[in-house]
C-alpha cells in the first residue's frame, strides 16, 4: 500500500463538510481530526495510553524542538518517533519552519534557506528544505509537512489586526506595502517545495503534504494553490493562518482555500484553533486540525466546556463539587474503576497548591473535550443535520447567534 | 468493628519481623506497607488508579499542608480526604507537628502548643494537640497521628552528625547539653497524647496511633514506650528518627524500641527511609512505612534500581535503550496495552526538555519499586528464607556486604 490512503466515507447535503478516513502504515485516523500537539515528544503530562484515552488517534510532534533536542539523528537511532515515546499510532511531523518564524530569532532569510538561533543554547543553526525532509525523514513520522517560508502576519503588518480591532471581511486584499512580501513567501514556499519532494527519501512510508501559504490575500491563495497541487501530493495544508490576524480573517481565506483544494486529499488546517473555527473549517471541507490550546491552557488551570471555558482558579470553585462538565467521559470528569471524577474544588486546589496533578488532569479533560466535539461534528455531518452541534454546544451556539449566523440556516 | 484490626500472618523464624494485615473502613493494607506520600493530597503526578497500579495500598497525606491549603473544613466539606482526593481505600495523616518542627519558622512553643508562621503565606498559626485532632477528625484518614514535639536533631545538636561524618553505634546517650531538651521533648509528647486521646471524637473510625520520641537516647526511648503504651491504642509509631541523624544511630533506636512495642498493634516507624533502612526496621519488628523518596527522588530524575539509583539526566543515558530496571512491572518500565516500556534515553530527555512525563514516570517507578521491595520482604519473612533478598535486591547486598552483615546470617 501507499504510505497514506484517504477515504469519504459522508458528505454533508449542505455545505463542504466531509467525513472521511485516512490510513497510514501506523493505522487509521477518522475525519474531521483533531491532532493534540506533543511538541517534543509528549504530549505535556500524559501517557501514550492516556492521550489515545482522549480519543485521540494521531498526534502532531514538532520537528524545530526534536531536532535541537535530542536530535533527529538520535531519536532514529533510538527506534524512530513511534518507538521513541512509544506511541505506535499515526503521527504528524511540522517542517520547523513555523516555530523558525515565531521562536527564534532569524539570522538570515534567503532562497536557500534559514539561519536562526537556537531558543534553546543560541546556536546557530540552519534549516534547508532539503534539511527538514531530512530530519523528518529520520523522525519517521506518517505524515511530514515540506518547508514553507511563514511570515507572522501581526509582527510584520500582513494584514495582522491589532487586538480588539479584527478587520472587516472585506480586507482580504493586503496593502501594497507587504504585498510583496507576501507573494515573496508564496513563491519561496512553491519553489520549496519543488526541492522537498526531491529530497524525500520515504515516499513507501511517509506521506509529504502541500502547503499554500499566501496570507489573507485571496488571490496569492488562489495562486499557491494551483502551483502546489500541481505535485500530486496525498494531501494538502493550508498555512500561515492563525499568525495573528482575526477570526473573519482566517475565516475568509479557509473558506476560499479549502474548495480550491482536490477534493479527494486530506486538508489540514494548521494550527487551528478554538471550537469556532473548527466549524467553520469543516464547513469549508477542512479535514485535519492541530493546536496546543487544550494543552496550554490545561496547563494554565482553564478547562473548556461546551458552554465556554472556565478558569478553575477562581475562587468561586473551592467548594464546587461538580467536575468540570458533567457527563464529559475523560479522565477528570468520568467514573474511573469506582472511583468519581475529581471535582472543580479539588482541581482548583491542585492548582494552588502547584500540583503537577492539575495540569495532567486538565489537559486530559481538555483534549476528550476536543475529540467529543469532534465525533459530534462527524455525527453531524454523517446525519446531516446540524442542529446537533447547537444543542449540545452553546459556546458555539451563542457565537452563532452573535454573528448572526445559524449552522443550520447556513448549512 | 472497631476502626482498626491488625492480624499477624506469620513471623520470621529467626528476627522480629512479621507479616501481618491492617484492616480499616476503607479496606485493608498489607504488612510491612510502605506509604507513598500525598503531602497536600495528591501523590505528586499521579492517579489515585496510577497509584493503586503501584502496589500501594495505603498513603499518607499531610495534616501541615492540608490546614494551611485549602483548610480541613473544606475538605470536610467536600466528603473528607477520600471523597475530595478520589482515593478510596486507607489514608494515614501525620499530626502537622513535624512540618511546623521542620517547615515553618516557630514563634513559640509551649506546653499548651506551638505557634508558628505559615510557609505560604506568612500567616500566624496555632497547633494545640487538641486542633491537630480536630484537624484530623475533620480530614478524616483511617489512621490518625497525635501532635508530638519532635525536636530536629541536626538544627539543634541533638546527635545529629554533619554529613560524611555518621556518629558510632555506642553514641546513644546525648550529651549533657541537650539531654534537657530532648528529655523535655518527650515528657511534652507524653502529656499532649493524654489530650489527643480526649480530643479525639471519631474513635469509630480513624484509630489515633501514639508516637515515642527521644532522639538517640535509648533510656529515653524506654521511658517513653511505657509512659505511651499505657493509652492502650491501636497502633504505636517511632517518632524522631531520620530528622538528620546518621543510618547507625537510627538502626540503634529502632531495634532499641520496635521490640518494646507492644507485638499485637502494628508499628510505625516516621519517614525512613532507604532500602537498607526498611529491612533493618522490618528485622526489628516494624510492620509501616512512609517516605518522601520516591516521588521527591523521581522528580529530580533520580530512579531506583534493584542495582542502586540512577540519574537520568547523566548523558550516558541518551541512547541507552533499556528501561530503568528491566523486569519491572511499572508504567514506565513494563508493557502496557500493546506498547513497551519506555528507555532511559527517553526518559532521560523527558527530564532535559522539563517535560512532565518524566517526574510522572520516574515518581511512578521508584514508587513500584519499593512496593516489589515490600513484596520480596513479604515473601522472604513468609518463607523464612532472606537470601530472596539478597539475590533480588543487590542495592541491599552491597550494604550489608560492606557492613560486614549478611542477611542470611543475621537473620
Amino acid at each position: 500500500m501507499s504510505a497514506l490512503r484517504f477515504e469519504v466515507l459522508a458528505r454533508s447535503g449542505t455545505c463542504e463538510a466531509r467525513v472521511g478516513r485516512v490510513t497510514t502504515l501506523h493505522g487509521s485516523f477518522d475525519t474531521p481530526a483533531f491532532m493534540p500537539v506533543g511538541t517534543a515528544g509528549s504530549v505535556k503530562g500524559l501517557l501514550p495510553e492516556q492521550v489515545a484515552q482522549t480519543g485521540s488517534q494521531i498526534i502532531l510532534a514538532n520537528t524545530y524542538h526534536l531536532m535541537l533536542r535530542p536530535g533527529a539523528q538520535l531519536v532514529a537511532q533510538m527506534g524512530g518517533l513511534h518507538g521513541w515515546m512509544r506511541w505506535d499510532r499515526p503521527i504528524l511531523t511540522d517542517s520547523g519552519g513555523y516555530q523558525v518564524f515565531s521562536l527564534a530569532q532569524i539570522r538570515r532569510l534567503h532562497d536557500e534557506g534559514v539561519e536562526f538561533k537556537s531558543h534553546i543554547d543560541g546556536a546557530t543553526i540552519g534549516l534547508t528544505p532539503e534539511a527538514a525532509i531530512q530530519v523528518q525523514n529520520q523522525l519517521g513520522a506518517d505524515i511530514i509537512m515540506p518547508l514553507d517560508d511563514c511570515p507572522p502576519a501581526a509582527a510584520e503588518g500582513l494584514g495582522g489586526g491589532a487586538a480588539g480591532s479584527e478587520p472587516r471581511i472585506e480586507e482580504t486584499v493586503v496593502s501594497e506595502a507587504v504585498y510583496p512580501r507576501l507573494q515573496q513567501a508564496c513563491e519561496r514556499t512553491v519553489r520549496w517545495l519543488g526541492r522537498c519532494v526531491r529530497a524525500h527519501e520515504r515516499r513507501r512510508d511517509q506521506a509529504l503534504f502541500g502547503i499554500v501559504q499566501g496570507g489573507i490575500d485571496l488571490r496569492l491563495r488562489s495562486w499557491c494553490v494551483q502551483r502546489v497541487i500541481e505535485y500530486d501530493l496525498p494531501g494538502y495544508a493550508i498555512g500561515g493562518v492563525a499568525v495573528g490576524e482575526g477570526f473573519d480573517q482566517v475565516r475568509s481565506v479557509v473558506e476560499h482555500t479549502a474548495p480550491l483544494l482536490p477534493a479527494d486529499r486530506p486538508r489540514y488546517l494548521m494550527g487551528v484553533g478554538y471550537e469556532r473555527d473548527l466549524l467553520v473549517a469543516v464547513r469549508a471541507g477542512v479535514d485535519m486540525f492541530d493546536c496546543v490550546l487544550p494543552t496550554r491552557n490545561g496547563r494554565n488551570a482553564l478547562a473548556f466546556t461546551s458552554g465556554g471555558p472556565i478558569r478553575l482558579r477562581n475562587a468561586r470553585y473551592a467548594d464546587d463539587a461538580r467536575v468540570i462538565e458533567p457527563g464529559c467521559d475523560c479522565v477528570a470528569c468520568g467514573s474511573v474503576g469506582g472511583r468519581a471524577g475529581f471535582s472543580r474544588g479539588y482541581l482548583r486546589h491542585l492548582f494552588m497548591a502547584g500540583e503537577m496533578l492539575g495540569p495532567v488532569l486538565v489537559s486530559a479533560h481538555n483534549i476528550r473535550h476536543f475529540q467529543r466535539y469532534m465525533l459530534d461534528i462527524r455525527r453531524a455531518i454523517i446525519e446531516n443535520d446540524w442542529s446537533l452541534i447547537e444543542r449540545n454546544w452553546p459556546v458555539v451556539r451563542s457565537w452563532l447567534e452573535g454573528s448572526g449566523a445559524s449552522v443550520r440556516r447556513r448549512c
